[in-house]
């Protein structure tokens, strides 16, 4: 039996790439094959660079008022198809059915920015800057966007980027992750349904050559992307000498100190959500548990036991396990070999994924929660990204110890602290280097309406995605100086 | 046969009002009374407060995320049922169905903007603004608030309110005119179905007792009001004098300038819809058109040919007239008078309404366009509000002068210039003593993002409605400073 | 020897007032009289309006930057002559040299935040808010505006008013208490030498008939005033009835609670100078200690002995005590009878100013340190703001308790929580209804970038003083929607 | 006798530079060498940037209050130094006294705007974002920022960054043009004076050894640089790879569309302006003027007359002429030679400069105004940013046409239109790719408040200098969600 080949979306059309060659799309529950993914050439690319360029003056030209519209009957469908696509999610991601919702819903959230675009697209007046001049300025779309983006977050990612691009004026041009296309196309499906206008929306599925085409092509005005560190540095570079605007999201290292006086059933709730929730395949993951003082005592039995506990398996079913598999299986073994290597440096395993079998599912890319403690700086377990639900724990004596450490990690997207105490609180969240902050918080991700602020070697760029920045990075302000002269009308007003 | 008695809509439940008095609902088109709507009393008002305050401290601390969503529901429901609801407004106001669309349609940009809240209430924060102090600001929602409406927008005024009031954490009381009960039914039944919580939302049919039981009641914490200017004064000092914000729209007379450059054809159009649109019954009506040197004889004649082609007619058909009836007979008589006034005090009548007959509907409450040229200043016909198809005329020898005459009126709504002139615009806007300025756009009621900005005794109050000034009305600010002292603390950290 | 007559300033020319009666000015520290103050006619306050009229149109045309220059000049002066000004009050006033150089270094810094109006005056865009058609938004001026203030800050509450005031554009008329009319004066002089126009700030002295001239003159377009309750609600309710905008400070009554937790040295030195500090005569003083469960019993014994180790004396000379008089002798004795009547209901007093003795300064008006434990809600000392060095203390089981005390109060200015628990204070500034909040700050009033967040009977009004607010009261919205016919213009392009 | 050679500022300390290598500092007036200017070592900088480094921690917790007010007194300091500034303005730099002052003038209005920066640096917040989760922004400082400045605007450019760059929380290394460093040194001696805390801000004389340390140096975070488009790019593509956040101004070519119905006197006036003002070295110079159909004919007879009327001469003394000279003798050849490629690809030359001779200063850099008419879209002299007092002339049918002239070019500085119709500046405003339009404004350059919002090759970067955007640029978001836990401190609550 033929698998189903994903097709492009070109122009209002649906259409195959140009291109026979194809990459599989797993079921990561299961390892099966579920649909292949066309590579797509420069071709496809610039076929959608040149549909959204055609569809641009006519939609930049159409009230923000009448823009939003769309997003609002978006909204709705896609609030109408949200099982649906999350079993999609489930089925090609692999997460639990649970954070399938979290993901669309996360995603949703950005939908609903996007509809109060007339608000957020406003400029500034000042009447009378000098003498009979005045001043106001305007935010007017860039042109044609790019969205390229990740496998880990198949609905979230795409809303960050395309509804609040496409409601500021722009057309777009989107390239999902070859690994979970069918969560893309059920997004475009809908937002064709929601009566967007032809060639505003377009969709091109690729790798590399397709990538660059975008990174390069003059018509390409902007580049979201989200992705590993050195492919956002990368992104950012190649696309900003070919003088594109871009915001790239990289990788991340997320620390959670947890002070003595935290409450601490809460803390192992909220840490092991944030280290093995979708099996710790985010960038807001928290991979690195800094306990202060006695902290470490008290926290770690329990969250032993709680990691343990977990259960792991199958998301594509009607009985749903705590923790689903990993994206692919040469993932699966990356990981792995990381822990493999923290052990053989020294660290001490206190709950062991790898071995984990899941005997309903036994070609399924699974690996269990785990645990890693005297884990020291020099280690790759300590400064790579893992993508995986391990959690690293340091010890430390006092917060400014913590602080200390969690400030020379060379990402900056999220850190966090659990305590009870409002000055250690303040003292955390005025000095460390990242730029989500949780409070109690063990996934401090930012809604909607707050920008996603990565700093440092988790972001390149200066305009993040998500909220107000983001609605600058996907527009540019023109000011305008405006004085009339009396003389020369006079015989106008009488005439 | 028996009427339709209107029922009130009380913590969750609809119910007959405490009193069996009524007033008819009429369809001015036909002069047919087509419902009852019950008087009410201290009792019913009383008890709406009494459920609206119960169900504020849990609406209050619903997230302004979820509070939008009943907005977004509430808004799909009533694309939905548009035409339902835009037939409703037809039969019990008069207005055409083109007028009646464009009625719901304002308020429905108005829900819109609603669902915008999670970045409408957004406060201020300053890190460090003493050393170790950190200042941040907090918009709370008031508790009950109150919205009094009146007959000309049925549609419209309610969602200026209600809508941001409720989605800023208040509860709600709405008493609507008891002239158009049938729409407000029909829109508080909507956002019932939209998920509401019981309590938050509470109609209630009445007229002087009703109204000063809100007024005065210690609960109530805000008032919207939109009527005439004696009332709404009346409603403000009330109001305010029991310690409660109020906001209350009243009259106004509009004026409309036309210099000699203007596209004339265009300015007749734009002209004869501003001034006898929705049969001249709004606050935004260009009721006053000021002729600047040439231009009187450039726009006149075409004008009174416009009028006089505008087809006067029932508007609960299919067959649609360009204008619909007035509101009632007493109404109708009343512009009839103001226009015989000022015929006697020398007024030229150019268009006349009066005789008007409309042989398909011979009880309807007709009056048709008018047009009266040599008004003077001193004439009741120029100061009072019409409220009626009738446009005053006024001849100006230059632009200062018609900015002088515009500024000496005692209402401050609208004024709009027709001109090709970036000096002669600039002018106008810069010196005009007006809220809502149009540059050759005739009715300049501004849209839901921006606040209706009536001056002088067109509003009573600081913050209007629509728009940021409105969600400052609906909420409250709270600042708070905050240190926190680390030697005290010294010790948790460690322990 | 005769004393020194205080003048008006009006047009830009000093002069005495229309009547020849006075009041006399006294330097508390001492008892003595060193000044009088005219009392002032409908005449004077006539002069100044007519004054500001005539040169508001000219200062409103003025640009924002150019306005702005003004108080650059200005806040450079107050800073080269801060000693001299700091020196009249405590002469005046009675405060000590610290209070008085907080007063006007609160005062300076409304200067400052005036300097920005040319980006606090901005208003909205939005481009193509309907096909063709713009809207822009302008904040303008209002008119003559004018500023009534009480004798506790002699500077500071004046400058909360007419810098901003008048860098928005308007022209302003400036009353001042008549118990400390000699820093006001001077605070005028230097605002002539900062090269303001003549006519643009007016200052008049005088009480009731001059009042009543500016709240009720049509002229007038908005008052600014501070003073208690019952005249802040006579001159908002006034002003409102005469179509003026009116922002109306009354008194207050703030709580303080404190917790079991709270770093019990920081506490007692805060709330010392909270409760006594400025001899209490503020409006946010901290005038009633709420304490929580064991806090009582860490609190009390040092606090009393702070209370009683507070320096009382004259302010006037170089040895400066601790606090000084307070500002009459016959609001002395109203202090006096308020303790012994809570008193005589059973209430304990743990420290007595009532007994105080200065030998130095005999006839001076001083009241000392006084605690009140055991006080009852019905006991007017509990109910009626005093203004004077007198704490109240209340004792609660918890923080639930203490937060329904405190919003039992029909005042809404300040309340604080002293903790160390970021739960507690997060509960106490999301549920305490006042309108500037302290955590682990006793006197939280807010600086001049933020308003002065007042509730309930503390405030009258819609907008505050200070910051954004007051930018908003000391202007009004004007929105202009543009569009220009592209037909008429055909022409004119290539003629 | 020895000349001056400029000196370094490092940490507070005035210091020689590490090499005894040194450029020239020419007075254009005259053609002689008034001092030198050491051209610096990678030692320099790196000591600049370890002072500026070590100085961060304490003044970025220095409130922001605290920060604003270095820059006041700095305002009040420049403003007692003005003549002595601009006269040093006038002899380094040759521009004219007036355009000395306006170059001062404009600095001090970022010097101003920079005073209000408590406001401008506050953040969001939402509370209960989810139940019982608060969110907050912050905008933190980035630690050590670069500015590169040009020699067109010795004093504006510097004020540009600097000022802003610090009071936002920052410490500086300034590395000014080699050309006009006197003026740089005397800024940086009124900020010392201002009261600015050692190694706050640091000067380093140099060339591209200095500026390519500055670019790649792991410790600095941000770089502002205004220059050539060439150099521009690589500042930023250089700046971004190593990690740094940049903002690079580049050149220009700025469009002034003529229309016909134009105000011509005042046209003639404000273009002459625009193009031979500061003798063309602006980046907002307007160095093309389109003419739309009969505009031609009316404009060029009399804007002929002007630009021959226009005096040249030295600056450096009292009298004054209309325009100086150019920087350099080599500028001045480059000029020439570009009008000579235009002439000999057939141009032709209305007003001709090259032949002009100043007897009082022969050996000064002198280049007189100069019109060339019939300039192709393919000429050199068309394409290339020619930065001296000389105005190319193209003719268009109409509005259309000129505004796709204008939209071709690759820059988009500024872009001009003079006329009277509302029509004609409306779709200019709107259709032209330009950051900075001017409707009968001939240099749109924008106030402080506002961005400097150069598009395409004219900046390189995101966040433009100026205004909001500058900001942003010199600050970073910091998102904060805090939850506490009420079960854990329950005891607390009463203990």
């Amino acid at each position: 039996m033929s698998l189903p080949i994903c097709q492009n979306y070109i122009g209002g059309q649906w259409m195959p790439a140009s291109s026979s060659a194809t990459t599989p799309v797993f079921n990561p529950s299961t390892g099966e094959i579920i649909a292949t993914c066309p590579v797509g050439t420069c071709v496809d690319a610039e076929a959608a660079i040149a549909a959204a360029a055609a569809a641009f003056p006519a939609w930049r030209d159409t009230p923000p008022v009448d823009r939003a519209r769309v997003f609002f009957r978006y909204r709705h469908l896609i609030e109408q198809n949200f099982e649906r696509i999350t079993a999609l999610i489930c089925r090609e991601h692999g997460k639990t059915a649970i954070e399938a919702k979290g993901d669309l819903h996360r995603g949703l959230e950005n939908v609903e920015y996007a509809c109060g675009i007339p608000t957020l697209l406003m400029g500034d007046t000042l009447e009378n800057i000098a003498r009979g001049v005045d001043c106001e300025t305007m935010n007017q779309p860039l042109g044609v966007c790019v969205g390229i983006t990740p496998f880990n977050f198949p609905a979230m990612v795409p809303l960050w980027m395309f509804p609040l691009g496409i409601a500021c004026g722009n057309t777009f041009v989107f390239k999902p992750s070859e690994k979970v296309p069918l969560t893309a196309i059920a997004l475009v499906e809908l937002l064709i349904e929601a009566g967007l206008p032809k060639g505003v929306m377009n969709l091109v599925h690729g790798g590399r050559e397709v990538v660059d085409t975008l990174l390069t092509h003059p018509t390409v005005k902007a580049i979201s992307f989200v992705g590993s560190t050195p492919v956002a540095k990368h992104i950012h570079e190649t696309g900003t000498r070919h003088g594109k605007r871009v915001q790239a999201n990289g990788g991340a290292k997320n620390y959670i100190v947890i002070m003595p006086d935290a409450d601490m059933g809460k803390t192992v709730e909220n840490l092991a959500t944030a280290a093995f929730g979708c099996a710790g395949e985010r960038c807001m993951a928290g991979s690195t548990a800094i306990t202060v003082g006695a902290a470490a005592d008290k926290l770690l039995p329990d969250l032993i036991t709680a990691a343990k506990a977990i259960k792991v398996g199958p998301t594509d079913r009607a009985a749903q396990p705590h923790m689903g598999a990993v994206i692919t299986a040469a993932h699966r073994d990356r990981i792995a070999s990381l822990v493999d290597s923290g052990e053989s440096e020294g660290a001490k395993i206190l709950a062991d994924g790898r071995t984990l079998k899941v005997s309903e599912a036994p070609a399924g890319f699974y690996f269990g929660p785990t645990i890693v403690d005297d884990v020291r700086d020099h280690m790759a377990l300590a400064r790579e990204e893992v993508f995986g639900p391990v959690l690293n724990v340091i010890r430390m004596d006092d917060l400014d110890a913590a602080i200390e450490t969690t400030n020379r990690s060379a990402f900056g997207n999220g850190a966090a602290i659990f305590t009870n105490s409002g000055q250690a609180a303040r003292e955390f969240k005025h000095r460390v280097k990242a730029g989500m902050i949780g409070i109690n918080v063990g996934v401090p991700a930012t809604m909607a309406m707050f920008p996603f602020t990565g700093w440092d070697d988790s972001f390149f760029g200066d305009l993040h995605i998500q909220g107000k920045e983001a609605v600058q990075f996907y527009t540019r302000q023109k000011v305008v100086s405006t004085r009339w002269f009396s003389e020369g009308v006079g015989d106008v007003w009488k005439k």
